[in-house]
């Protein structure tokens, strides 16, 4: 196992019926700005419900936080806290509605142009507004973590950054406030928690006998979930399942003290970006050519997780290996999310539109290993067609 | 899954060549109170490197804190601190050590007797020292989290106390400082760590599917990790991994949103104040017992326990719990950790003494049921003989 520091003070509160905790979350005190996505949390009631949780106090409101939260958006709302000299944030939506909070938190104290926040990943970053978070999304994981990506529109950059300073002081998760998504981001919650799981995981072995084991079991719970959610809208337990396991997905646990790929979220950015594709669709397009390609460095664990979470054990090293990501694509493909470029009318041209934006980005050594060139990187989107 | 609040700010530092860190983690003006247990630490040359980590400030010694910590004596360390205006604390030990510094971190600022920090259960503790710990045993999970457990020599009283003001700030974990431990901690430490997971997970399903597998991946560790830790006292990735599996196991998190038992922990306690049998040792006498006596109430987590854990598949029903209990028992055994009274020189007289003191206690509505009452502890003690 690796040396590590393992940090993460956010509070988390689960279940129903527990928005109305806001009134002792926040401080009695607080000048509050709610921060929104689109128009859902206002057609199905949550919004009305947090405002009534606040009560007396001082509320405004940041409305149209996009998919891909961008800066140019963002910064509406620093100029709009400091013009009301508002002191406390609220994101109530999924993960773009958080990781632009995270950005806006960051952004209201910082001394200089706030676009360097993302410049420096956030190493500049010496101070941030506290606040909170209602999730309604399970996916990300960005309600219990310290990372935030933030688009550029003007320049069509993604970068991402990271602070202490930017753990929510509190989230709230209750699984009730998803029944009302629509499936298409319940499956790609899906897999999103799937992929972070993997990137963490499916690398090469480091003796990380707890991250194995929790990694293995956020799987096979989100392998177990994932049919049944999609049956049954209205079950519970499995949004409440799916919520717990997404949080736990990214939030520092099962990546601390093991090596770590992310290569799989490199290129699929990209994809994004050029294509507009939903995030967790690029994941599972990437994934499966990705573990294709990179076999030998990933042989070890690749096996294991054959064996552990596919309880596949029989047939040669590859043919397992084979089954074990033949696997993974079906499950994918059963979220009614396809895995190949060709299924979003992607060809060729869009591996080198791709490999292009990664040098451009300077994404030239990615994974584990650092070995995933472009040269690798064009073999797995190649792959993927 | 039931409603959980999950709240945990103690930062991890994890690895070798870590007490060095103290210099960043302890305030550079504090006036530092180093609690100790034994004489280990001065020996092996511990005390000499957080002395060294903490360079000018002012640091004093507190030594002495018993196995089983008692109010008597920690009390000592209350008036040193009143009387030098000491406002740091760093323990350096195992669970006894850390239990006891969280007493004494609320004990100072508290107005009032500081018993009745017991008496209340911690409900009355409105602020505490700061404080970091120095972790050398890896058992209790005590270094990541809320509770403490205090003995008043006097009245032969052992009680629990939680509070949020009590978490470390941070813990040190660096596994080579085990190294040096006798065997039989090391094995107290395995059975210690499986039965805080057990008690948490071999209940009732409440469908807590991340609480579950992570449980169950604590429990596959330590299977892995119990004899080979034995059988290779200086491998640091097995020591490692125990330290990092026994924080897990009570931090709070698997624990989080499922029903608990905790009933195995109140009928050790009373074999321990009674005979002064090793906690660990304590578990391991009652544990077998109790999951063969309450079959029919925890019948199916027992099986899911058995097929998960144990990869029991085959028999009928009540074949396959009876062969994880002998598992288990067979587990504890092979850490040559005895599972009998009969093994401790102890017979039905000491069936009838602790239903006594159980009685006294109050302790007459245990497990997650609440339905061990003294009739079912009677019975769970005799199965035991």
């Amino acid at each position: 196992m690796f040396n590590f520091e393992f940090y993460n003070p956010t509070k988390i509160v689960f279940g129903t019926d527990t928005i109305a905790k806001l009134d002792q979350l926040v401080p009695a005190d607080a000048r509050v700005l709610i921060l929104l996505g689109g128009e859902s949390a206002r057609k199905n009631g949550t919004l009305a419900e947090v405002r009534a949780a606040l009560g007396a106090r001082e509320v405004h409101e940041f409305n149209g936080i996009e998919p891909n939260p961008s800066y140019e958006t963002l910064m509406g709302a620093v100029e709009l806290i400091r013009k009301e000299k508002l002191d406390y944030l609220l994101a109530v939506g999924g993960g773009s509605v958080i990781d632009g909070t995270k950005f806006v938190a960051a952004a209201v104290p910082f001394d200089g142009e706030p676009w360097d926040i993302l410049i420096t990943h956030g190493r500049n970053v010496k101070a941030a507004m506290p606040f909170g978070t209602v999730l309604t999304l399970p996916a990300t994981g960005s309600e219990m973590n310290e990372g935030s990506v933030i688009t550029r529109k003007a320049t069509h950059s993604k970068l991402a950054f990271m602070s202490a300073h930017v753990f929510p002081q509190f989230s709230i998760l209750d699984p009730t406030k998803t029944l009302t998504l629509p499936t298409r981001q319940i499956a790609n919650g899906v897999v999103d928690a799937y992929v972070h799981t993997i990137e963490q995981y499916l690398t090469y072995p480091a003796n990380g006998m707890v991250q194995d084991r929790f990694a293995e079991g956020l799987l096979l719970s989100l392998i177990e979930i994932g049919p049944k959610v999609l049956a049954n809208p209205n079950d519970y337990d499995l949004r409440a399942n799916l919520m717990w396991v997404a949080t736990q997905a990214l939030n520092g646990l099962i990546g601390a003290g093991v090596p770590q790929d992310w290569s799989t979220h490199m290129l699929g950015h990209e994809l994004t970006a050029l294509y507009d594709i939903d995030h967790a669709r690029t994941l599972a397009i990437v994934l499966p050519a990705s573990l294709n390609v990179r076999r030998e460095g990933k042989r070890a664990k690749l096996l294991q997780y054959a064996e552990r979470v596919w309880n596949i054990t029989e047939g040669t090293d590859d043919a397992r290996i084979d089954a074990a990501i033949a696997k993974t694509a079906a499950f994918f493909e059963a979220m009614g999310i396809q895995t190949r470029l060709s299924d979003y009318d992607l060809a060729t041209e869009a591996v080198d539109a791709v490999v292009n934006q990664l040098e451009k980005h300077g994404m030239t050594q990615l994974g584990e290993g650092q070995d995933v060139d472009l040269n690798v990187s064009r073999q797995i989107l190649t792959a993927a067609l």
